[in-house]
């Protein structure tokens, strides 16, 4: 058994527009980057943290990814077993992009690898989810799902926990562009309605259910005018300056949707390639700047793998 | 041309337990029948309608069937046209299986396929809602689109009209048991609550998700854990004595789901064969006798073709 390994796991976009609480998708990039040893003596200690501005906690109890590792180990019946992480933040932390769910599935893949596998991705979802509670105050795993298993995914149930893959068209390109604002997600669930009206509900769910329908067809332009939020984005896009005007810039530059990924600051769109998703980054990023608010883009096909082993 | 022609449209279940006013389907059996013949004189009148306990009105501007088909006249510019009408309904009126958008449908597509067919089934959706206006309070369409297109239909938004045609698993079957309580449709709306929790929204849309995934992937068991309303059902279920039994009775003997169909008094189970099918709707029927309630019962594979030519 290997002593040692080193894993990747992607950023990913929970809700896509219309399915609060219920979609995500994994991308290429970002992602963040673990390394495990085992060690000779008990106990999860994190070694080392870089590119997190000394904002993640090194404390065994406090970060997500060790709690969620040492959840595992006890589970799977290996308290006695104890390991060094080296957490290599590669994506900015509070951009509404699973931030904390790609270290942590990192974690998880990882010591699951280490022990010979003795879970499937799918089975590592509920220990992702315990590092979630952690992270945002509930276990969601909207982030953790698509980051575990790639692709895109429905959470259809979380009593009891009931996730399904769903196919996508491959050509399905995602820009994503993070600006320097400041959302944190407790704050961003906090400003949602707890009470919406019946109509708003039924549009909504015809929307969830025509996305799930075009990502089964592949059908482009189902998916474009599937996506529409009458329910949380006309709440929360008042916390990303200009957003209307955003959406427009992107819409005119040939986007097939665009929205808040997670609970932002991140917005997200969809393209048919790479090229628009970049010229679309390119305009979003010019039309922050002339805000005054700097930002960062990615653009990346649906990831298809969850994590994957570098070493 | 045709001078004269007799069609079958089919009785539709509506909402699908999980999808308030976006899922529908058509069913084998029951519905009812049109002949329609081409006068020699302009307007649209009705000759004869049966099966109706002298419920329905003659009135050309008062049946849904006529106002449709002048409605469609029009619009095809040939207002001059004129044709008698004779109404067979070979199913119950506010059984809540759609009675009223059967009649509409037979009749819309006789009066298509006298005219040569210039519109497709599509095409002849809103003609069809306005009768249901007319019926029912308001122009809804997952009765109509189903009756019309046959299989299982989501209508994704009303504004614009968006219908899309789902697959489901050959080997599902429909029970149907209509009890003889009196529960109109405009009073079954009318109970229904114009608020609802966010958290009971969330999980009716990764239930409707679950549904329409479980469809395209013809998982049965999938398809069977998505059938729960935390919205509707709890409110209309009032209207139906003893619905949690019947529930529990059908579920004993392999249901796989159990629900009312559109505004009720109907209700329906799925199941994997004719014969658990039977068995559930003698074991209902027996249990609203023991209720001092008479009942009608249909059982049917899933109609995949919607309304067809008799003659």
């Amino acid at each position: 058994m290997d002593r040692s390994v080193k894993v990747f796991a992607p950023a990913t976009v929970a809700n896509v527009v219309c399915g609060y609480d219920v979609l995500g998708f994994a991308v290429d990039q970002p992602g963040d980057e673990v390394i495990m040893r085992i060690k000779d003596e008990p106990g999860v200690v994190i070694t080392k943290i870089s590119g997190d501005e000394g904002r993640l906690p090194y404390h065994p109890a406090k970060n997500t990814v060790s709690v969620s590792v040492q959840h595992y180990l006890d589970h799977i019946g290996r308290p006695e077993v104890g390991v060094e992480i080296e957490l290599f933040k590669k994506m900015p932390i509070g951009s509404g992009l699973g931030s904390s769910s790609a270290s942590t599935v990192a974690g998880l893949f990882a010591i699951n690898t280490l022990m010979g596998n003795p879970l499937t991705q799918m089975e590592l979802v509920p220990f992702a989810m315990k590092g979630e509670e952690m992270a945002c105050g509930t276990g969601h795993a909207d982030n953790v799902a698509p980051a575990l298993l790639g692709g895109f995914v429905l959470i259809r149930s979380y009593e009891p926990l009931d996730i399904i893959r769903l196919p996508y068209p491959e050509e399905l390109y995602c820009s994503i562009v993070f600006p320097h604002v400041d959302v944190p997600t407790r704050d961003a669930r906090k400003i949602i309605r707890s009470n919406v009206s019946l109509k708003d509900a039924v549009v909504q769910w015809g929307n969830v259910a025509g996305l799930v329908s075009g990502l089964f067809l592949k059908d482009i332009d189902l998916i474009s005018r599937s996506m529409k939020d009458v329910i949380v984005e006309p709440v929360r896009s008042i916390l990303i300056p200009d957003f209307y005007k955003l959406r427009e810039i992107a819409m005119d530059n040939g986007a097939l949707s665009f929205g808040i990924s997670g609970s932002g600051p991140s917005v997200f769109t969809f393209t048919r390639n790479a090229d628009d998703a970049q010229i679309i980054n390119e305009k979003l990023k010019k039309h922050f700047l002339w805000l005054d608010t700097e930002s960062i883009s990615y653009h990346s096909p649906i990831n298809s793998k969850g994590p994957i082993i570098l070493d």
